[in-house]
């Protein structure tokens, strides 16, 4: 049974995964960091950038992190696929990926809701203070909390696949 | 090596595990929905209930579906220490303990998170918006959600601990 499982778990679905997951963090990156608004308050206008959100500056670590992770991992992948040998020996490379893909998807799966949750609720708020392009500014949160949401999808099969492939002794 | 596990698997430390989570769970529940606080604004009185931010009540959504989940695990446990047998036999046992924990520790994850970006993101607008104890009020969200973040770690632990139970064939 044990068998037929590595051949699985160090073949193209999981790097498929990875390179999909890289591709939907890389989109949520570039959306999250390049939002801008303005709003205007009283005809005072204010530059709001995503960084004055806490939440959004959490989304932000949160993607780096997991950005970094699956970078390391493609890396692995072909390193393993160039010289048919794994960076780490026996079964520490099967750890790494556990508790890694664990680690990660976690915490993509924390970003993701702080995303959401800060969007959501802040959204009405900074539309009742005044006017501008606040909405459009919400609306970009929301996207990049969504291409984040596939990218922990990705990361969280990966974590299925790991699990499966985990040596049996502690 | 495989041979080690189950004793493990079925032993004191996964039902402690459910047990510490039973508690945390129980406590965040209960901190929430009695969060109240009153908020006076141009001499007008308003009362804040947890419901009225969204993100709580996603919160109080996930605290209830992992209380569920956790009475199933332990009336599950309870079962099998009395009768000797467990409720689902063979492999599915191990699948239900393996996606079950899963899934219910990202879904916690998810609650901590959006209870955590709301309270942090939301306190100043309020405490900007007039008079109360709403500084009350959004540290008990702080609390309850620092409770389901415990209860989250217990859950998190015993997703491990069913990774290493898990069957290898798919």
């Amino acid at each position: 049974m044990a068998a037929s499982f590595p051949s699985k778990a160090s073949g193209v679905v999981p790097l498929v995964l990875r390179v999909l997951t890289f591709i939907f963090l890389l989109a949520s990156l570039i959306i999250l960091t390049t939002n801008t608004a303005t709003l205007v308050v009283n005809l005072v206008e204010f530059k709001i950038h995503f960084n004055d959100i806490y939440s959004y500056r959490y989304l932000l670590a949160t993607i780096v992190i997991g950005f970094a992770y699956t970078i390391l991992q493609i890396l692995f992948a072909l390193c393993y696929a160039a010289t048919g040998k794994r960076l780490l020996g026996g079964d520490r490379n099967l750890l790494f990926d556990f508790y890694g893909d664990k680690v990660i998807s976690y915490l993509l799966a924390t970003g993701v809701a702080a995303g959401f949750a800060a969007t959501k609720d802040l959204k009405p708020f900074f539309v009742a203070l005044g006017a501008g392009d606040v909405v459009k500014f919400f609306d970009k949160g929301y996207a990049s909390a969504s291409l984040l949401l596939i990218g922990f999808v990705c990361t969280a099969i990966s974590s299925v696949l790991s699990s499966y492939a985990l040596p049996k002794q502690f």
